[in-house]
C-alpha cells in the first residue's frame, strides 16, 4: 500500500481533551476517528489491526474445538424477560420497536440468544459438549464513555457459550478457555493477571477477569504478596483481624452523648477512639422499595456489589431522608438493631471488635461496649465491604493484599444452570432418558479495548510499537531523494515475497516527517532507501535504536524470521 | 471436522410454511435457524459459507484498490436529518435513544456516516480518488419478511463509498466496480443481468442492479430481445407506439352518457372501444397533503416509483374519498383538466392516441374526441407508467421488451453531489484552491441474500450443490462398516494436506442416511471408505452421477486441481 493512497493519514495533534495515550496515538496515527461520543470508526489502518486481533483470537478459539457462528444483534425482548434481565440490565440496555410492534434489545451480550437457539434443537448427551462463539457488534448504553477505545458504547466482541452435561465436564472447558485466553493475550504482548471477579448481571457463581495492569485502568484488583490469590475489588475477600483481642468484654452501657455527635467525625472528636471502634450503619433501598441496613466497622466502606450479591438483588440506591423517616429515624441516628421493616446485613468485621461504641444513638444518649453476638445478631453476616491495601490474604492467610489498577481485557464466566433453569426447555436428554438442563459457561473479549490496551502496553514517546502478531503492516518503507525507481523495486519485491508493506514515497515531504510517521504508525520494521544506502537497504526495528545496512536478501531473511 | 461434533445437524423436514427452496435446504442442511421473523442465526456450516463469500468479495474489492474499514452501526440521527432521510426512509428506519438523550438510527445504509467522516478529514485533490468499504450489520424494518434469507430485517452488507473529484473520474470507478461485481457473481456461479434501476431513497441520478433471474425473485426487469437494454420495472422506458395514426383528429364533443358509466369496465361495456381509447385519471396525495392527478391511457397502469421520481418526492398514497370531495369530484368522475389545487402529471402515452373518450365526466355527460395538446396540456408529461411484455425497446427501437423476474444481489449507485451538497462542508480543496463537493458513488451487496441466491441457483432435489469457491467444506468423507481406522487415516491425511473435510464417522447410522446428508449439505466432493473400496477411495462429485475408485494420491491430485 502506498502511503499516499492510504485513507486516513497521521496528524500532529490529538483531539483536545484526549487523556489516554492509546486514544492520542490511535487518533494521531490515523487508526480511528470518533463519530458520536463512545462510537468509533476504524480507519483502514485501525481496521487492519482489528482484523488481525480477530484472526488471532479465532485461531486460538478454533484450536480448542469451539465453533464459530453468528446470532442476530437484535434480540427479541421476550428472551430477556425470561431471565429477568430487562430489570437487571435495564440501565445499559437499549431497546427498539419494529413497525410490526415487536420489541428488541440491542444485544450487549447474547446468553439468551444462544440458549434459545440450543433449546430448539432438541439435543441429547451425544451432542455434548460444544462451545459456540461469534464476533459481533455489541451495544452498551454507558452513561459515561472515555475518549478512545477503552470504554465505548458500541464494539465488536468475541463471545463464546459452552454447553456441558454437568459441572465436571464444564470445568474442563473452563480450564481450556482460561488457557486459550492466556495464549491469546501472550501473543498480543499483554501480560495479564487472572483475577476472581464479580459476575454482575451475567449471572453464575464465579468468573475470572483477565486484567492488564495499568494506571489508566478502571478496574481495581488485589493480589496477594505471598500466594497466587488475585481478585478484583468486588470479589476480593480478606481476613478480618481482631482489633482488640486483649480487651475483656464489658457490660453494655447507655451513656450520655451530646446532641451534636452524629457523624463518624463527630464521634472521633468526642471519644478520641480509632475508627474501627465505632459501629456504622448505611441504609439502602432496593428496586422493590425494601430498606436495607448495612452494619459494619467504622473504618470500612460498604462494597455495594458485594452487598447486592449477598442479597441476590440487581439494584440498590442510597436511602433518602423520607425513607429514614419511615423507619422512625434520621441520618446519624440509625440503630444497629430494632428498626422494624428493614433488612439488616452485617459485615464479617463486626466479629473482629470487642466493645463497639454506638448502635442505638438517641438525642442525648448512645450505647457503648456493644458486642456482636451478645447485644445484637443478624441473620446475614457476610463479606460486604471493600478490601484495602495491606489486608491479610484470605487464601494463604500469610501474605498481604496489594491494590493495583488495570484494564479488563477478557472475562470468563461459569454460568452453571443460571440461564438453563430460567429459560424453559433448555434441556438435553441424558443417557438415562431424563431431561437435564445444560451446564453453561460464557467467555468474552472486547476487540477494540484489547487493541487500545496493546497500545497502552506498547508505545514510546514517538508512537506505537505494534507486536508483530497484529501490526497493521510488517514494514514501513521510506524512499528519500531521487530514488523512486529503487524504492519502487524494493516495494514490489517485498510485496511479491508476501510481506505487508506501507510504502512512503511521498514527494516534497521531508525525511524527518517520514521517520516521524514511521515511528507513530509503529510497524515493527522500518526500511529506508536513499542516496546514502547505495545498493543496500537501511534496516531498523521499531523497538530498537540500531540501524544497519543490509542486502535485500538479508532483509527478507530477517523478515521471514520475524513474521513467519 | 467430525460430523458428530458439528453444532447444527441436518433434519428431514423443513419448517412448516417454508416455500423457498433456499429456505428449505438451508434449514434442513443445518446452515441457518430463525430467531424472530426476518432475523436469522448462521450455524457453523452456514457461517463458513458466509465467511467465504465475505472473503471472496473482499479479494475482489481489494483488487480494485478499495480500502476496508468500519463505521459504527448506530448513526447520530442528526446526520440523517441533514440529508432529509429521516423523512424519506422513515418507513424502514429504526431509531433508538440513549440514556443521555442522544438519538440514533440503526444503520440500513451508511452514506451519511462515510460523508461525515470524510468531511472532517479536510482532504485535498491529492487525497483523491478513494473508495472505502465495510462489511457490517444492516437493519431494515421491513413490514414483510420472507422465510429464509432472501428478504430479512438484519443482515451483513458489503457497502462501499467512492469519493472522486468529478464525474469523469467517478465514471472510471463506477466501471471498475461494475466489473468487480461481475467477477464476484461469476465466481459465485451466479449469471446476473445488469439492469438500470431506480435509486429510491439512496439518491443520485442513475444506478444498476445485478439481478439473478429466478422465478422466486421479487424484482421485475425488462430486457430487450434485440439490443443490450436491461432495466428494472421502475426504470424501464419504452416507446409509446401510436395507437391510431390513421385516424383524423375530430372536434371535441360533449355527449350524453348514462349515469352508471364510471369505471373502465363500465366504459368498455358502454362504448365497446379498446382500453387505450379511454382517458384514465388516478389521484394521489403526497406527504405535504398535495393532491396529484396522474393522467394516462386506459390500457396502462401508474408506476408509483416513476411518478415519485418525476415529482421528486418520497411518499405517495392513494387519495381518499374526502380528498376527492375537496377537489369537488368523486371516484370515476375525475376530470383530466380543471381541478384547481391539484397537480396534473401526464404520461407520454397521452400523445400516442387520437380522439380519446373521457376527460370531463359529469353526471349524465362526458367528452369524446379529446386530444392532448389541443384540448388539454400538462406542465409535466413524462414516463409514469409500467412497461409491459412486448413493448418496444427505448434504446434500439427495434427489439421488444421481455419481462423477467429475478433476485437483486447487488446494487451500484451514482450519487454525484447528492450527499455532498446536502451535508455542509463535504468538500475537498482542488488544485485551484477552491472548495468543491466530492463526487460520490456507492456499491452494495447483501451477503445473506447472495448466499440464498446461490442455493436457488445450485441445487437439485437432494440438496445443495455448492460452487467450489464458497463450499462450507471441500470434501464430505464417509466411512462405512468397520473401517474407522482407514477412515480416520484418510481424514487426517486430507486435513494435513490442507483440505477442508467434514468427516462422517457416525456409528449406527445407515449408509443411505450418510449419503443423503452428503447430498443435502452439498460439499463439492464426496469420498467413501468402506469394505468395498479396498485400499482405494470412492470419489464422487456432487454435481456428477459417476463414482470412481481412486488411489489416495489421485484423490489429492484432483482436489488440488479443483480447489487450488
Amino acid at each position: 500500500m502506498y502511503y499516499s493512497h492510504l485513507f486516513g493519514k497521521t496528524t500532529k495533534t490529538a483531539p483536545r481533551g484526549a487523556k489516554l495515550t492509546s486514544h492520542k496515538l490511535l487518533y494521531r496515527g490515523g487508526f480511528i476517528r470518533q463519530s458520536a461520543a463512545g462510537y468509533y470508526y476504524f480507519l483502514p489502518l485501525g481496521w487492519r489491526v482489528h482484523q488481525k486481533i480477530e484472526d488471532l483470537i479465532r485461531r486460538e478459539m478454533n484450536r480448542t474445538g469451539a465453533q464459530e457462528m453468528l446470532s442476530p444483534t437484535l434480540h427479541p425482548i421476550e428472551l430477556w424477560q425470561e431471565t429477568n434481565r430487562t430489570d437487571s440490565v435495564a440501565f445499559e440496555l437499549m431497546t427498539v420497536k419494529s413497525r410490526t410492534g415487536a420489541q428488541f434489545a440491542l444485544g450487549g451480550t447474547a446468553e439468551e440468544m444462544f440458549v434459545d437457539l440450543v433449546r430448539r434443537l432438541n439435543l441429547s448427551y451425544r451432542d455434548l459438549p460444544f462451545n459456540i462463539y461469534q464476533f459481533s457488534t455489541k451495544f452498551r448504553d454507558e452513561l459515561r464513555s472515555r475518549g478512545g477505545l477503552l470504554r465505548v458504547r458500541e464494539f465488536i466482541m468475541k463471545d463464546a457459550y459452552s454447553f456441558d452435561r454437568d459441572q465436571e465436564e464444564f470445568e474442563k472447558e473452563y480450564q481450556k478457555m482460561k488457557e486459550a485466553y492466556q495464549a491469546i493475550f501472550a501473543k498480543l504482548g499483554l501480560s495479564t493477571l487472572v483475577v476472581e471477579a464479580d459476575s454482575g448481571y451475567i449471572g453464575g457463581d464465579y468468573c475470572h477477569e483477565f486484567i492488564y495492569p495499568s494506571s489508566v485502568g478502571e478496574d481495581e484488583v488485589f493480589a496477594c504478596s505471598h500466594c497466587d490469590y488475585q481478585a478484583n475489588k468486588d470479589r476480593a475477600e480478606f481476613v478480618r483481624q481482631e482489633k482488640n483481642p486483649e480487651e475483656k468484654i464489658k457490660p453494655l452501657k447507655i451513656v450520655d452523648q451530646p446532641e451534636w455527635v452524629e457523624t463518624m467525625d463527630d464521634n472521633l472528636k468526642h471519644y478520641g477512639e480509632p475508627r474501627w471502634r465505632y459501629l456504622k450503619n448505611v441504609v439502602y433501598k432496593d428496586s422493590q422499595g425494601r430498606l436495607i441496613i448495612a452494619s459494619l466497622r467504622g473504618d470500612q466502606e460498604v462494597n455495594e456489589t458485594k452487598l447486592k450479591r449477598v442479597l441476590d438483588i440487581n439494584n440498590l440506591v442510597s436511602a433518602e431522608d423520607k425513607d429514614l423517616e419511615a423507619l422512625g429515624t434520621r441520618h446519624g441516628w440509625v440503630h444497629s438493631w430494632g428498626h422494624k421493616g428493614a433488612v439488616y446485613v452485617g459485615d464479617l468485621g463486626l466479629k473482629s471488635v470487642k466493645n463497639f461504641i454506638g448502635g442505638q444513638k438517641e438525642k442525648n444518649t448512645d450505647s457503648i461496649n456493644v458486642n456482636y453476638g451478645r447485644d445484637f445478631k443478624y441473620p446475614i453476616l457476610a463479606d460486604i465491604v471493600d478490601a484495602g491495601q495491606g489486608d491479610v490474604c484470605p487464601r494463604c492467610r500469610e501474605g498481604k493484599l496489594e491494590k493495583k489498577t488495570g484494564i479488563e481485557v477478557g472475562h470468563i464466566f461459569q454460568l452453571g444452570h443460571h440461564y438453563t433453569k430460567l429459560m424453559k426447555g433448555a434441556n438435553f436428554v441424558d443417557e438415562d432418558g431424563q431431561e437435564k438442563p445444560f451446564y453453561m459457561g460464557c467467555y468474552g473479549i472486547g476487540l477494540g479495548r484489547t487493541l487500545a490496551t496493546v497500545v497502552e502496553a506498547h508505545h514510546d514517546d514517538k508512537g506505537i510499537i505494534w507486536p508483530k502478531s497484529i501490526a497493521p503492516f510488517h514494514v514501513y518503507l521510506i524512499v528519500l531523494g531521487k530514488n523512486e525507481d529503487k524504492g519502487e523495486g524494493v516495494y514490489q519485491k517485498l510485496t511479491k515475497d508476501g510481506f505487508e508493506v506501507l510504502y512512503d514515497n511521498r514527494d516534497k515531504v521531508l525525511a524527518g516527517e517520514k521517520f516521524a510517521d514511521a515511528d507513530l504508525i509503529g510497524a515493527p520494521v522500518r526500511l529506508v532507501v536513499s542516496d546514502k544506502t547505495g545498493d543496500k537497504i537501511e534496516w531498523k526495528e521499531r523497538s530498537q535504536k540500531k540501524t544497519e545496512l543490509l542486502q535485500y536478501d538479508e532483509v527478507t531473511k530477517r523478515l521471514e524470521k520475524i513474521f513467519r
